[in-house]
This record gives structure tokens, sequence and C-alpha cells, in this order.
């Protein structure tokens, strides 16, 4: 079954804001097994999203259309889909108490507007929507399919996750994909591991992707039922997860590197703290993404210039004058002195330059030196990134949940990394 | 002159990554005065690539091709686009002895398939790209033009923004745009306060759009020339300033909150540290985002457990224990033992609950308390916020932002805010 993803907005056209709509949707629906070629972007515009559709309509099975059912006359999303499907628009009576009741929660009184919200096409599955005024709508039609859906992606995603999925999931085959992510190995180097399952694969099929630092495998498998797909998917994953050992650091879905970090951590009922520079508290952002670090996280501290590393972390004066603010030797004393302060068994510091100044020849923009500290055994690393300020704090945040991880599961149980690679 | 943009790749239809290619191509097109009425998304796929192209330029002037210029034989954007527009393609000594340099400064080989990124369509021209090995290309004929840029988006901006920018202008009336950037005001308030200069606009437009915390409006101007664009913008942007007072923060392009933030810091010869629980180094993670912040982050601190506020940042055992983590008084208490650490004029300080969990009838998710010293001169904050964990601590860490601008100001020249609002 192909899918096809149509997004309404003058706001997307101006670059007002980022399509991540598009993302979540094409994500899901990969994940569901559908095949996606095209996604478009069109204003509210009667005459161009009429155009729009009926093309979508000519080469895809189902057409997803989000935003443009707002209570106002611009929005017309609605409106031209029933008319491209065919279908007359009716009031739609337990979505007018929807929205009465809506307004009424919240003592607010609804504008002649929002009844128009409640207008249907006849015949349509309507969805609910619990976080806003404009239901969801399916369309069916000689075996076409339209999907309504509201832009903000507070109502779309869980709308979609609720009313949707389960839909489409019964109108295609059985899809079950799983995801094996991997840290520590480079995106080339990985595929490269791999490239005979990849080359030979059917069902399932294996699509690697690279993301800051990590490399996802999805693996997905069509069959009768989910026992049989999960059947299928299990030697698979098997295999991806001996080819790469302990640089696999999850299978779940949900599950993000900072996740698995904190996992460890909470597993090994460890205590964590961060000293930052060049990151300047991005490490502790990123680890506090994670609901319920509070159980592990002590404290952070982020020390930019020499006088806060030696009063905060009492770095040396001498490793600062003689090595430099970004060295082994800084490094090092940063995270020893983290967890001197914080009294938590794990600490790692980071110390680096960032860009755009400050770079030499000796020491060059994107030299970052990280130090993580587990029970008094540190391990200091020195990297080279590249990309401008953003790219090279983002990618060094990276390197130090992996280099925490490494050296957790190094400390714990004797594991050596890279055997294989 | 109208612009579509057509987005090339695998992994957006599967939704891997999210398109602010996209978004970033739209805001400067619609800035440069173009009219964008459809994005579209494909893949590296001969026959689909080449009839989107084919469609989008019947229907646009430009058409704007990101994506596809790699090396390997997937990467197939310029090969069809040239075929599209009838043009051969040939090597080009330029762009072949650029990627030669390339690759002998990083001292790496060259593979066959790179001299692939050095053929472009005869009679076209071609744009460097200084941070990778894909030249961008641009085709002219009758009349429409055709611009190829790389997908990475390190290697898209810079091009655009110094190779394409310039050539998109000559070709277009002269436009002029400036964006007055407003912080501490609503949305809808700050659009009902300019509605009668929105409602009578013609030529400057002005356009609102909200992104969290701020609202930006841009003004552009149409005209012969540069300098009679100006003038039409200036009385324009002036009422806006003097109907929003000290609420604009800038009127620079490339002025983001935390840079007015660390600018006005700079102005004032003031230093800066932060103390956080929930936002967990957020907040100065953002304030790093400046190039330059060195010069006044003195230190930060990130004590999410009580223990660590109580040692870190000497808050009162009492106030945790009468008042609660998330309290006015530990805020301001945390905003003065952080100024006491640090040593810095002004601290600032963030505690509240960023959820899932933690949140009671009294005190529920969403609640935080902000603090910033100024000079000893503290002032707290109350604020209720909505949406998920992520959310709750990005609106936190851009509330703090013009809270602390807000302090500074009220500070140094007695500003009284919201005089009119």
């Amino acid at each position: 079954m192909t899918v096809e993803l149509v997004c309404v907005g003058t706001e997307l056209l101006l670059g007002n804001i980022v399509n991540t709509n598009a993302a979540f949707l094409a994500e899901k629906c990969a994940d569901l097994g559908l095949s996606c070629y095209y996604q478009t972007v069109v204003g509210d515009n009667e005459e161009r999203l009429s155009e729009t559709l009926k093309t979508a309509l000519k080469r895809s099975d189902v057409v997803i259309l989000s935003g443009g059912l707002g209570p106002t006359k611009d929005d017309l999303t609605k409106e031209v889909a029933a008319k491209v499907m065919g279908k007359k628009l009716h009031m739609h009576e337990p979505s007018r108490k929807r929205i009465e009741d809506f307004f009424k929660k919240r003592n607010l009184e609804a504008t002649e507007n929002n009844w128009k919200q409640a207008m249907m096409p006849k015949g349509a599955i309507v969805v609910d929507n619990e976080n806003g005024t404009a239901p969801g709508v399916i369309m069916e039609e000689e075996g076409k399919k339209v999907i309504l859906l509201p832009g903000p992606p507070n109502e779309l995603i869980p709308m979609f996750e609720k009313g949707i999925m389960p839909y489409l999931s019964k109108k295609n085959a059985t899809i079950y994909s799983q995801t094996v992510k991997i840290c520590g190995v480079g995106e080339s180097k990985a595929e490269t591991m791999v490239k005979d399952l990849i080359d030979k694969q059917t069902n399932p099929t294996i699509a690697p992707y690279a993301k800051n630092c990590e490399v996802h495998f999805r693996v997905t498998a069509k069959a009768a039922d989910e026992k049989e797909a999960k059947k299928l998917l299990k030697p698979v994953v098997k295999e991806l997860k001996s080819r790469f050992e302990n640089h696999v650091y999850t299978t779940e879905a949900d599950t993000t590197l900072e996740k698995a970090v904190v996992d460890l951590l909470t597993a090994n009922k460890l205590t964590v703290s961060t000293a930052e520079s060049c990151t300047g508290g991005m490490l502790a952002g990123r680890l506090m993404n994670v609901p319920g670090v509070s159980q592990v996280y002590k404290s952070g501290y982020i020390t930019y210039s020499n006088k806060a590393k030696r009063k905060i972390l009492n770095v040396k004066k001498g490793s600062l004058e003689k090595k430099g603010a970004v060295s082994e030797e800084v490094a090092r004393e940063m995270a020893k002195g983290a967890a001197m302060a914080s009294k938590a068994e794990v600490a790692v510091a980071v110390t680096g330059i960032a860009g755009p100044d400050g770079g030499t020849e000796e020491k060059p923009v994107g030299l970052v030196y990280i130090a993580c500290s587990v029970c008094g055994k540190i391990k200091v690393k020195k990297y080279h990134f590249s990309g401008n300020r953003a790219k090279i704090r983002e990618t060094s945040v990276s390197s130090a949940l992996i280099l925490m991880r490494q050296c957790i599961l190094e400390y714990y149980s004797e594991v050596t990394f890279g055997k294989k690679l």
C-alpha cells in the first residue's frame, strides 16, 4: 500500500515553522510498512490544494493531509477534500457536542465559526480529537483513502497514534519492526559490517540510518500475524546484536542514548555528576531529558573560565598554564574535581574548542577532550570534531554519553570494547 | 517571481530526518520577496524526480532542489536535472581541482566516485562549496531557473547565503526586509496591538510570527532600489518600536534572544552565573550558543537534588522543608547562592516541575519559579507552563532569558516594563 503526505499551511511555505509533522507521519507510515514516495506542502488555497490532492490520489492508495482544519475561513482542507471525494458536508452531532463540552469545560464560549469544525463529510469515519476542537476524518472511495488531521503536533500526534494507526494497520498486511540502536561505531564502518545481511535481505528488511554518533538499524518483517512477524525478526536482531556486541545500547524504540545511560547508572546504583566547559550545560541538559533522572543525578558544574575550573573543580594552576584549558590533564582533573565535589561515583568532564574563534594550529577548533571517572578510575579521550559551533557541541555531548556508557560497562564487567571492530 | 522547493532524499520520506532545509530555504526566499506555493519531497528515483521537476518548472519560475549531489550511484539529482533542462554534463576543471585539494588537505584519497561530483551541466553557473565536495549548480533556460544544492545543512546554508541569495536578489525586484523581535508579550496580545497596521498594510507588509516566547514581525518593502526600500521600512519599524517599547530586543536578523542578553551583559560590564534545577543545564547551554560568551559567563551550577541545592548554593534547610524545592523562597536563595559562589553580578535560578511525574494538586506539573539577582537586587517570578516535559523546560529557559533582560534593564535605567501593555 502506498501513502502520500500533503501538509497544508502558509506558515510552512514561508518557513516560519519546520515541518515536524511530515517527519513524524513518514516515520510512522514506514513502521506500518507503507511505502511513501511523495510529500507535498501547499498553502490554504482552494485551487492549488484541490490540484495537489487529485494528483496524490492518482498515484497513491492513501493520502494523509494535515492542517487547515481550524475554525476560520482560511481553513479549507476539509471542504476541498470532501469536494474532491464527491462527498457533501453535514452537521455531525457527536462532534458538535464535543466542541460544546470543550468550551464549557474551559469556561469559554464557542463562536459561530467553531461549529464549522463539526461539519463532516457524509459516510466519513470521524476520529476524536482529545486535545483540540477539530476532529480527524477518514474518507474511503473506490479503494482510495483520504485522512485529514489537525495541524498542531500536540493534536496530530496522539490522534494519529490512537485513531489512525490501528485503522491503517488493519488495512495493511501485518508489519512489525524493531530497531537495533548502536553507538560508538562510525556509519560507514557499521554499514560495511552488515553489508552481507543487507544485500541478501528480503523479509525482514534491514534499513540503516545514522544520527548524531549513532547508527540505527530498523528491521522490518511482513507476515500474516504479529507472532509470525516476530518470529521472522528474532534471528536477524540476534545476528545484529552478536556482530555489534556491546555497541548495541538498546532494541527498544523509546530508549534514547541518554536513557540507556541513566538506566545503566540506576541498575548499578551509581550517581553521576557533570563538569562542562565548551558544552556549557548541554550534557546535563540531555541527561535531564530522561524522566526520573533525579534518582541518579547529583550535581553539575559549568566551568567555562579557568578561574571557575580552579575554584570549583580544583583544577591545578600548573596544568592550566602548562597544558592549557583544553588538554588531557585538565579534562582529567575536571572529572576528578567533579567527583570530589559532588561525591558521585561517576563524573564526566568535557573541555574543548567549539569555535568559531579560539582555535590555533596546535589546538584547532573541534579539538575536545572528554574524561570519565568511575569510582576513581579515569579514562580520557581526545576527539577532533568537525562542523560549526553547534555541531561540535552536539557531537561532544553524544560522545560524552557514549564514553560514560563504555566506562561504566568496562568497570563493572571488564568488557573490552571493539574486540571485533 | 515564484519559487518552488524540491527536497530529494529517501531519509526524508522515511521520516528519519526532519526537513529543516525546506524551512530555511522557504524563509530566505520569503525574505527575498519570492512567492512559494509548493514544496515537494521525493526520493532518489529517476522517474519520480524527473516528473516532479517537470511539474515544478511548469508552474514556477525558479526551482530549488536540495540533496542527491553525493558521490554514489544513488545520487542522481544533477544527472536528472541536467537531462530535464536539456544540458549535457562535462568535467568542470576548477571543481575537479577543488575536490582534489579537499582530500589532500585531509590526508585522504579521493575515490573514483568523487570525480562524478565535478561533472557539470554545460553552460551552468557553478557555485563553490566551502564545506564539502559537491558544488552547487545554477541552470537557466527560457526564463526558468533550476538551482541545485547539497543536502547537508552545514553545506547548504552557507552556500545559499553566499552564492545563491545574491544571484536571486539580482534577478528579482529589490526586496528588503527587517525583523522586529519582541519578547515578553503574548502572541495574540502582540498581534492585537498592531492589528490596525497589518490591516492597512500594502508596501511594506508586516508579517507576524510567534516562536517560543517571542513574537517576530517581519517588515518587507518592495522598491526600485535598496535605498528606496529602506526609506519605506523606516517609519514602520519605528512605529513598531514605539508600540512595543523595551519589549523589542533587536531589529537585527542575526541576533537571538540569548545574544541580546549576552550583549546587554557585555555592554554593562556584567558577569553572569546560572543555577538550574528543572532545566538542568539547558539555560547555560543556550547562553553558550553565543560565541564570545566566555567574556561574561562565570560559572553555572546544576542542582537537581535538595542536597546539591543546600551544599552548593547554600539554600536553607528550613526553606526546603517548609516551602519545598519548587517555591519562591528556594528560587530566591538559589539565585543568591549562585551570586555568592560565583561572585557574578547577575545570577539567575530556575526551579520547577517539568513532569511527567512529581506534580501535586497544589504544585502541578508546569509550575516554575525563576529568580534573577542583579547586584543583590532579586526578583522572583512564578509561572504556569503547559505542554510536555521538553516544552516546559524549553519555555522555562526562554522565560529566564526574558527575566534576565528585564531585570538588567530595570536595574540600569529604572525602566518600567509593560507601561502600555
